[in-house]
């Protein structure tokens, strides 16, 4: 599966999945695709009675531990997968706060930055200042005469401003680095919008747990994006769980 | 791989691995064998320069990140294995303290337990019984004329006795079941030398951690002898990572 | 807070509370009791707008934490308790999956056991054996004249079994200490209805996951009448925490 | 215990310990100081034989705990504090990879930022900057005639850059929040030298394991500014383990 694309430069892309258990991995030499949640079957199976036996008799086992509430959804957790991201800084810093997954990120202490900065694109900046504004005149509406306007030409000024501070950022990271200031130290001028790139490795179970709180309109916009990437892999590797998941979440 | 013989009637079965990252796993439709360790180096390669290259030159890598002391063992996250148990309820009493693994075990609620249950061996138990009086005397030397000795004929008793309550205890099981006593009722009789299965799921990292605790000497000799399977289905999977962590258990 | 008693011979007890943030804890020689949940204000506080300012303006907040989606519930680990839990061990089996918490539990291998026993109430079996009866008998409703019945008399002669177990397992246990059979192999005779005891710490937000999944009526009853007297813990400590989580699992 | 400074604005700060168990909770309304280490006795007394009594007879218990190899840290875990920081963003970055700790940092989202910046030393570039250098120049010493040399004045030049770039990333992050560009949006020009605060909470066990990897020479110097101020806390708060502990780390 090849890269999703995500905001203006970044990307998620599938590095790796398990969940084969036993009976979901083909033959050595044969050219089926391997089936990743037969494992998660086969360790459900475990506390009832017995191995994997085929989908339409398991179908119905599969939605009964995602529904259970009793410390049921242990079976998901013998699934997973590695992913790719390329995404800004302050991306990662919500994405870390999920203490479930494991990261390897590129480290700024070792390596030169890459010169990939994140730009808004000017209507979706609009878009949610109009909303912020809106947010904050229903709040005050009880206070007379009071309206609050989205000062919509002041975007372009602020994203020509955004850039120019990235080329600066970038011209004194980079001179930085020439006259041999260490990278670790060089890089305290970085932009939070700089992209930097990570490996993230997680089971089936806390996978799901990510996509319910980025999914979730409260989300940053930025992260929703990843978000709903990752949301594809997931439904491309895991399509019965992701069945159950999405029917919870948007209804079924 | 089959199954590894763990004390009278136990077992660890590796059931499946992951770590392959992107460049480890064969093409469709190949023979070779899936390296499982190249996503480890692939994991590392984030913080340093770049992706997998061949192991000539990230042998050094791989050392390099096993030794290192900041945080850095998480590229061993980005590999793992679920296994297949068969063991002791005592056993897994220990094993479960481990947080960090994934754990579906047979449940006494749901299915009725197998009449399986372990009986140590004669010449074990007088061994470790000799060397806990051993112990003792060592401890109580400053006792003038303090002298405990170890009553070998006991044992043969012992594992008499031992054997007739599992025949009752099982006796009481069945008669329970066959009246209808809810099995999760049914079961408070069975002694933790009975047997259960479970699969456990965790990532590299943690399967070292895991043995480095219980292949300790001071740890129970049974929960021993499956981290000595353990460890040959590590060896076996993830040949490299397991050399760098031998040379160091047991000295290179 | 004395000890809440939990079936025959078990109990729950507080240990110790945290959470009273800076501003919750009395000033030293005050007779005055801490607050707990001060310090989940004050870690809520920190992405909104500086530090405590008392319950009046703060209970709105709390309420948002509670029920808001998006990784908010962090505040919650800001406070938490430690308890004393005496329980049988197949009660401690389905404790420890919780992974979130930290468990010191009385070990058999260095410590004798004491002869406690849990032995189930006469009506409560017979209330549990006839429900599981009904509910086969729902499942079985199609197949036509099918009508299995509880053998309520054979509770009587269950609990006499189950007494006589436990006398001959106790007798093994103590002639195998006295011989000089190591703790650690002398125990595998202990059935689970056997009583042992461990400390139990966690923060706030993983205690409440605890009650959720075992005050769930699917929870074997047995956990589920320590999980009432954990509630009573929580209710007690952290009263306003607890308004919002009964408010949720009961409906307010 | 006031504010520990750290680096030219940050702070570390105690706000709350916990650790007293039963016994080391002083009575209400008297002055003495609770001692936070009686619940580690208390929890590792579990597993032995009864409750705590008193630190002539336990001094060697945490010792051998402490040094113990098998599973036997989780008493540390019955211990623990919450501390207030104030940190660079790419320190915090390093921080939150410890995914044992509960994070309540100020969000960028809901808070204006204050206009606070890490400011490095003159002294401290030059000192790295050399130490660089040198480590590169011993590396290359095969190569003939090959002498790298650190460019002293050059650091001037980039503290000047550094400062003037901080300058204007806070002029356009004030004009686009004047301008109504949402928070979240707005902050995307912070570079990661911009001071944040969070709380942050841990059990002893793992701040011990925070300390282990930050005090490290190989971690980056400003994270190890602020692991040397929790370890002030730690000692302050956890005297006899912080001693265990320095003697280990340091040579006893």
């Amino acid at each position: 599966m090849s890269k999703i694309k995500v905001l203006d430069q970044g990307y998620v892309k599938l590095i790796e999945a398990w969940g084969t258990g036993e009976a979901g991995e083909p033959e050595a030499g044969s050219l089926q695709f391997p089936d990743f949640e037969v494992g998660i079957i086969e360790a459900a199976r475990q506390s009832t009675q017995g191995s994997f036996r085929g989908w339409d008799t398991d179908e119905k086992l599969l939605a009964t531990i995602f529904h259970h509430q009793e410390n049921q959804s242990t079976p998901f957790e013998a699934a997973g997968m590695t992913i790719e991201v390329e995404a800004p800084i302050f991306v990662f810093r919500e994405w870390h706060r999920h203490r479930t997954q494991s990261y390897n990120e590129a480290s700024a202490r070792y390596r030169p930055l890459e010169p990939k900065y994140y730009k808004p694109e000017r209507d979706n900046v609009i878009e949610r200042g109009k909303k912020a504004v809106d947010d904050r005149n229903k709040q005050a509406q009880a206070k007379v005469g009071y309206q609050d306007t989205f000062d919509t030409p002041a975007v372009t000024g602020w994203l020509m401003m955004v850039e120019d501070l990235y080329k600066q950022a970038e011209k004194v990271y980079e001179w930085a680095l020439e006259k041999g200031i260490p990278k670790e130290l060089a890089r305290i001028t970085m932009p939070v919008g700089h992209y930097s790139c990570m490996r993230a490795s997680a089971n089936l179970r806390n996978w799901l747990a990510f996509l319910t709180l980025r999914l979730d309109e409260k989300a940053q916009w930025e992260i929703r994006q990843y978000a709903h990437a990752v949301e594809v892999l997931v439904k491309h590797t895991f399509p019965r769980t992701y069945k159950l998941f999405a029917d919870k979440l948007y209804g079924g």
